[in-house]
């Protein structure tokens, strides 16, 4: 993990890196690009499969498509700063943000964040 | 309720109106008739308003009334001897079924689902 400054120090959770104001814009920039961008796919793929409805079965598969789209959409997009490491991590690994997007978080992080995404590829692969 | 038959009397629910084979028919006729277009207005419905998606919230729209309305004739539709008469009044009130669609059933049976209709128009009026 990151070497403690004094403020994480003082910090309940001391593994956690701090973020930085300029970081806090990169973050959320990155996170609500994501989350935009994944709505819009829900919304493409609910007008998709609504329009293919051809008997009640498929209604019922939209709907439950749409459940689990929302409940994963909710655990995925945590933005608490303990969190975002493995946030970003995790969309890095599903291509849902780009290395581009996190330019100007630290190298700490960085390093955390695509840490977490080869974890994931390599719990994937196995 | 209904004067009690000898076949009805050795029944656990005295009450309850035994139903013929012939009247089993006209039930499972006018039930999955009434079944098949709610089913159908849903699928028209999901259309409908996956169409219409604009944001976000659309989406989640969408979903919750896909969920609603399935427990709703998860509820409803319940094919059960014991039920049927209360099904019967219910769908006659919301329009689903048409007296027509009921006849062959006994004037006992009848009874029962006019006098449940009425009671849940008076319900909804009140």
């Amino acid at each position: 993990m990151t070497s403690l400054s004094a403020t994480q120090a003082s910090y309940p959770y001391q593994n956690e890196p701090s973020w930085s104001k300029s970081e806090k814009i990169v973050a959320r920039a990155a996170f609500d690009a994501a989350l935009k961008r994944e709505l819009r796919e829900v919304m493409r793929e609910a007008k998709q499969k609504a329009n293919g409805i051809k008997e009640p079965a498929d209604v019922w598969e939209l709907e439950h498509y749409l459940t689990e789209r929302r409940e994963d959409i909710d655990r995925k997009y945590d933005y608490r700063y303990s969190q975002l490491t493995h946030v970003f991590g995790r969309l890095l690994h599903e291509g849902k943000v780009s290395e581009e997007e996190l330019l100007g978080l630290r190298e700490d992080k960085l390093k955390l964040i695509r840490s977490f995404a080869k974890f994931l590829a390599e719990d994937t692969a196995a």
